[in-house]
């Protein structure tokens, strides 16, 4: 009995896990306005009932996309700070920030998780109540990048020319609109992540007290 | 005759503009995929005869809206810079440099253009010919802004800590990251640009070399 209930969490998992990447990958490909929950569902290989036991809308499952990503990406970004020798590239040359940034980024699907964004952004401008789930999420993010440049600036004992908050969210803003130009030009993931290594690294050099 | 030719010519061009507007008002609205031809006409005044005589395809008004959306907003630009004595107002406090970015913003519905440019970018990522089109706009509209930075700098006599391309695009990346959280969070027009020129005026400081 226990090792069913067991299976049945995992599988249960699994599920939500398998329709959440199914309903990644159309959303990305049709938009949040094309995409039914029966496109989804054929896309993971379920029915509606495994949708409906798993999430009460489509906006439910929006907003939890949304937060798999977001964390996805600072979770990595954190994962790599922890090996990374700062102090030994900050100051030097512009490729060397760049060196950080390029360990820094996700491995994954570029190009999926940036229309995503786009897709939730837009949904978030028309929907209020959406914006505002979202905008608590988004608030965690963003919360969770400040932590993260100030225990680096702390460790490194580097000096911001703005603060952590401020940082934060310009590196966020030059990080979304070089995924945006990618995507665009149909960079593939290592082009999209050489041309945001260079990019960010740039805004990270300026970001820092130095003359 | 030569009357009626002219105000054929004036006619035809208001209808063109009216079609635009509407297309900016729908799009904005439900999104590329789902605003129609007949529901820019409806919402126009016109028939779909009016459109076709005007645009070949819908994707083609769409560039006609994106090139509109980016001349104005750096035809304004230019029209300020040339009012203000920005070397009275460089150097001293981040909220004087505001006051630059203030008059420089766009008069008009903000929320609406942001709206237009987020449909715009998912558009040239999941259509390869317009993403093409697109292309050559967008780098014209960046070269306009690289060319104002040049020229501010130089009767400035400023000095920039990047190359005027790299500080076209932080600045259009903030500007955008703006406008797109001032949307989300249903900010009004007066709020939107107080929003802007605080967080653009900051990266415009971090962008001059100054110690």
């Amino acid at each position: 009995m226990a090792e069913e209930v067991r299976s049945g969490t995992r599988s249960r998992e699994n599920t939500r896990a398998r329709l959440l990447e199914a309903a990644a990958e159309v959303f990305a490909e049709v938009g949040l306005g094309e995409a039914s929950v029966e496109r989804i569902c054929e896309r993971a290989g379920y029915t509606r009932g495994a949708f409906y036991s798993n999430f009460a809308t489509k906006d439910e499952m929006f907003l939890e996309l949304a937060k798999v990503v977001a964390r996805d990406r600072v979770a990595a970004a954190r994962a790599r700070v922890a090996e990374i020798d700062v102090a030994a590239t900050i100051g030097v040359e512009a490729s060397d920030v760049a060196a950080i940034i390029r360990v820094l980024d996700v491995i994954g699907d570029d190009r999926l998780s940036t229309l995503l964004m786009y897709e939730i952004n837009l949904h978030a401008m028309r929907d209020r109540d959406f914006a505002v789930a979202y905008a608590v999420q988004e608030q965690e993010m963003v919360d969770e990048v400040v932590q993260l440049i100030e225990e680096v600036v702390e460790n490194e004992r580097l000096e911001l020319r703005v603060t952590s908050l401020e940082a934060a969210r310009i590196i966020l803003a030059v990080w979304g609109d070089v995924s945006g130009r990618a995507a665009i030009a149909g960079l593939d993931a290592d082009a999209a992540r050489e041309l945001r290594s260079v990019e960010v690294g740039r805004v990270v050099q300026l970001l820092i007290e130095r003359c």
